[in-house]
């Protein structure tokens, strides 16, 4: 017989019945009933009940047994006595009767327990990850964790992708965050960084030669904290391919993602044919570039029913040509309860409050707002709304730009607050039209608004002609239930255009040359259109098993501060490190 | 039509003869037959004739384009006239006459030809890799790369194992190598370091409650450049099991490498029972820990027959107990010519020359050897060997430990320069049995040999009363063809002998706890029994695409001084990132 085990111990069941058996794993939970011990033995595959009584020769080291002791224990499957089945368990309609026990690995008092679904502070939890990740549901994300990048390997290979690494010990990548940096100790006073993606690498695969490059990516960057990041690193689904427009990107990615939601979505309703929402539409409609699309609220501007009109805080804003007044809808929410609690909603973000007209049922608008512009413009803004009795509307006024943010959230709250969101299903769509440049108010100078590797929507005559703030670029984000799951583009793979579009942002030639060497070089030598995109790992696992937090679905993740509480890192480099080096510690700088 | 291609370079065959098509790719080369342009159009899949005769609106704009322009042309397939069809190329049956063309992207002259096989210095291919990853048997190798490690990832799966990804920031390693350090900016003074290999990871994952792991795993060392080792970062199938022995890791690893093998292996055969050589035995017949088993030659001590013998240099030598006399069989290199040979070759290595002795054909076994000891044990010496007329023996002689080296080198010479080693095949063993400790002549103590956390044969009690010099590790490589592709052990899961292990090498409790902190307070809460490997997937594709360079099979490597040519990697901090990561360059510091 094996020195461990005959079966694993999701195994048996009463086709074994009468066999002797050999089981190792854990003891998940320890039952004394009246002298006879019920041992719950856990591993990866299950659970196995093991009973030992005083009769049998193992009872003695089963007495010494604890919660999390690794036993190998040998016995024979008997069916449990009638009535004592557990359904729940594949293995739930037999036991084995223990004669022999060994000790394999005692366990001192756990800080924290294995069984049972108590709450631990996160810091305990990460600190003895090991204990963390033996919990039912944290172990479960972590093996569909796995189960998503197998079911995204393989449906890239099916679209005819191929896998390639790329270097991690490489030269600053230009994604506009922070890089890590790696000393070179053969090299003094330069320094490698952790790549930020592989973005160069990948367009420098396309002009390799390589038609459709995709990589489960490891990527870094030196952020601070954010909850909807882990700190450190993360991987992308990311990929590129040739001879491409940015329908053939759509055509090769919906069908990858929309199959690893519906294979992971446990029966939730995905979604089918993804809408295309242009970015100036999703923040007209929603306020954000990601909308929960699963919220069915969309905003309105209204503004034409204000001009005018006798609430003269609105009136007077919209002497002002770029503000608007904007409206959202809320089918429901027509008690004074409701508006009076999403006044003080705003009030508490910051806002002087959150205008509203409400329809009692059986009445006209009522509110401040409605008895100032009167019943007729009221009555107008209904109609545009489409509401009805027993509905509101509430309204943010000002310059749109300002406004959006707030509006996106208050869109999403009231939608929540009435009801209106379907937790259970994924709504997923593409995000396109991103603008190329944005004004930078802290420079004050046009910037690229993404990434700058993307192609102009009319190209280099566009960049000649066009105000550069008016420019589209062929870019796009894949927004899933209010989170951006992935981004990408269409590349620019003209090195005059390239040169061009860094100009209109204030680098000259010099500077593409010295920070994108080696993909400048490379246009030079014959670039093939291309383009791709790169979607979050984590965060379609994240929302997969439907969790908030990325540390339920990383398996060692630092916290929040960027310590490893398992292996203790960061910690002190020795004096002999740093001088091989060529670097010293100068931790009084500021 | 699609904007770029109807159609791969590949794809076109007699099927499509009348069709209009789309084709893009690379101007692989254009020849000129009488004013006739015929461009070899290609792109990853592969080579498409494109003709342009000056009747073709083509015609203006084909005359322009150069080698490695990239075009788009759009024509006629039609068949090749007789005689002139490429039964090399799927395509080879057809042309496209082209009626369209348009330059996506031209090239400025080539540093680096793509069409040819004409050898180009290192930093030019480097510099150039985009140029030279066209070249076919570079992108080909890439491309058999990653059709390797997919087999590799199937073939693990199909054992069982499931995938993780173990984080690339974390606290050093104790492989022993140097780390990559990793400066923190939100702890000042503090560093990450990046992962010699996921070693501690790995354990930590089985302590975690998951039975089979495994990985393609990036991992670093700062090392002194190697020829058999690329600079910074390499990739290891890494593998960890729980409740095994190394029976169970022998039969879970040696059939996924077998396979990956034939599969790779182009028909050459490989070793379907590897046999399992104690490390000892090892250096006793091919004088190094990675023999090349395609090399039939097995050396033999012969110490009695020199024992007082006549041969003073040799007697009076193995008067000293430890000393030896080894003997190389040379089938068929029975000539003076060849003995001088290989006695200047020794005198190359270092040493004062190779004694040998040589049956020439119909006579008796000859040279200052034979001479000196006489015909009896010249006699004795040919038929321990099992040597015949036209053959010959060499011999070194000493101390084993100091001269098995130079023994292994000269056992693989020999077999070379006598056309011993078929080159083509793939020679698989288990290399077992290996030393837990050894005596280190620098630190004048005793030592780990390889893992410190290797379990020891005998366990606990071994550690507390064995001379610590003869205890063997669970621990095994893979050699294959003279190098080691693999290594792993079954690991010391029991803290207490763990903690004796490192007594006995000079380390107290406090280091362990120091070094391995994680992993030793995990060892605390029930650890199962546990053990693995880990695979060079770098060496392993190395040998299956038959190259003796790893840059030829990794995509973007750096130079041998750990250069990035293309990126230009490593390169200059600011001084605000400087700043940023508390520390100052000082590159005078030696």
């Amino acid at each position: 017989m094996h020195r461990y085990r005959s079966h694993t111990c999701g195994a048996l069941s009463t086709a074994e019945v009468g066999q002797i058996v050999r089981l190792s794993g854990w003891c998940h939970r320890i039952r004394d009933h009246g002298g006879v011990l019920f041992i719950d033995l856990r591993d990866h595959y299950g659970l196995t009940q093991v009973v030992v009584d005083p009769d049998s020769a193992a009872f003695k080291d089963a007495e010494k047994a604890r919660s999390e002791w690794v036993i190998r224990i040998d016995g024979k499957v008997r069916l449990r006595p009638e009535g004592t089945e557990n359904a729940d368990l594949t293995t739930g309609a037999i036991e084995v009767y223990a004669t022999d026990l060994e000790v394999l690995g005692p366990a001192a008092e756990l800080p924290l327990p294995v069984f049972g679904d108590v709450e631990y502070p996160e810091e305990t939890r990460l600190k003895y990850r090991f204990l963390d990740l033996r919990r039912e549901k944290l172990h479960r994300n972590i093996m569909t964790r796995g189960a998503i990048i197998d079911a995204m390997r393989r449906r890239m290979k099916d679209q005819g992708f191929f896998e390639f690494q790329t270097p991690i010990l490489t030269a600053s990548s230009p994604e506009g965050a922070r890089d890590f940096l790696v000393p070179s100790r053969l090299h003094p006073g330069k320094f490698y960084a952790l790549p930020q993606a592989p973005q160069q690498y990948k367009q420098l695969i396309m002009m390799s030669g390589f038609d459709r490059y995709f990589q489960i990516a490891p990527c870094f960057r030196d952020e601070d904290p954010r909850a909807d990041r882990l700190p450190g690193e993360f991987y992308q689904l990311d990929l590129e391919m040739s001879f491409v427009e940015q329908e053939d990107v759509f055509a090769a990615m919906e069908p990858v993602i929309t199959g690893v939601f519906e294979e992971f979505a446990g029966g939730k309703p995905v979604t089918k044919n993804w809408p295309r929402i242009p970015y100036a539409e999703a923040l007209r409609k929603y306020g954000t570039d990601k909308p929960d699309l699963r919220n069915p609220l969309v905003m309105q501007n209204v503004s034409d029913h204000f001009r005018g009109s006798g609430f003269k805080v609105f009136a007077r804003m919209l002497e002002v040509e770029k503000n608007e007044v904007w409206a959202i809808p809320g089918p429901g929410g027509g008690s004074r309860a409701f508006c009076d609690r999403m006044n003080s909603w705003a009030q508490g973000e910051g806002q002087p409050g959150l205008g509203y007209i409400m329809w009692r049922e059986g009445g006209e608008g009522a509110g401040p707002l409605a008895n100032n512009i009167g019943p007729e413009r009221t009555e107008a803004i209904r109609e545009q709304l489409g509401l009805k009795a027993g509905d509101a509307a509430f309204f943010v006024a000002g310059d749109p730009e300002k406004f959006v943010k707030f509006a996106g959230l208050a869109r999403t709250r009231i939608g929540e607050e009435l009801n209106l969101v379907d937790k259970d299903r994924f709504e997923l769509a593409w995000i396109v039209d991103f603008p190329f440049y944005e004004y930078s108010e802290e420079e004050k100078k046009v910037d690229f608004s993404h990434n700058p590797f993307s192609m102009p929507q009319g190209g280099l005559e566009a960049l000649n002609t066009q105000d550069p703030l008016t420019i589209k670029a062929f870019q796009y984000d894949i927004a899933c239930n209010g989170y951006e799951i992935a981004s990408g583009g269409i590349r620019n793979h003209r090195p005059e255009a390239m040169v061009k579009a860094f100009e209109l942002a204030g680098y000259d030639e010099a500077t593409v040359v010295e920070r994108f060497g080696g993909m400048y070089r490379a246009f030079q030598y014959g670039a093939p259109p291309h383009g791709g995109m790169a979607a979050g790992v984590d965060r379609i696992v994240m929302l997969l098993c439907g969790t908030t937090n990325l540390r339920e679905i990383s398996i060692f993740p630092m916290n929040q501060q960027a310590l490893d509480l398992l292996m203790g890192a960061p910690n002190e480099a020795s004096p002999k490190q740093l001088r091989e080096l060529h670097i010293r510690s100068a931790p009084q700088q500021k």
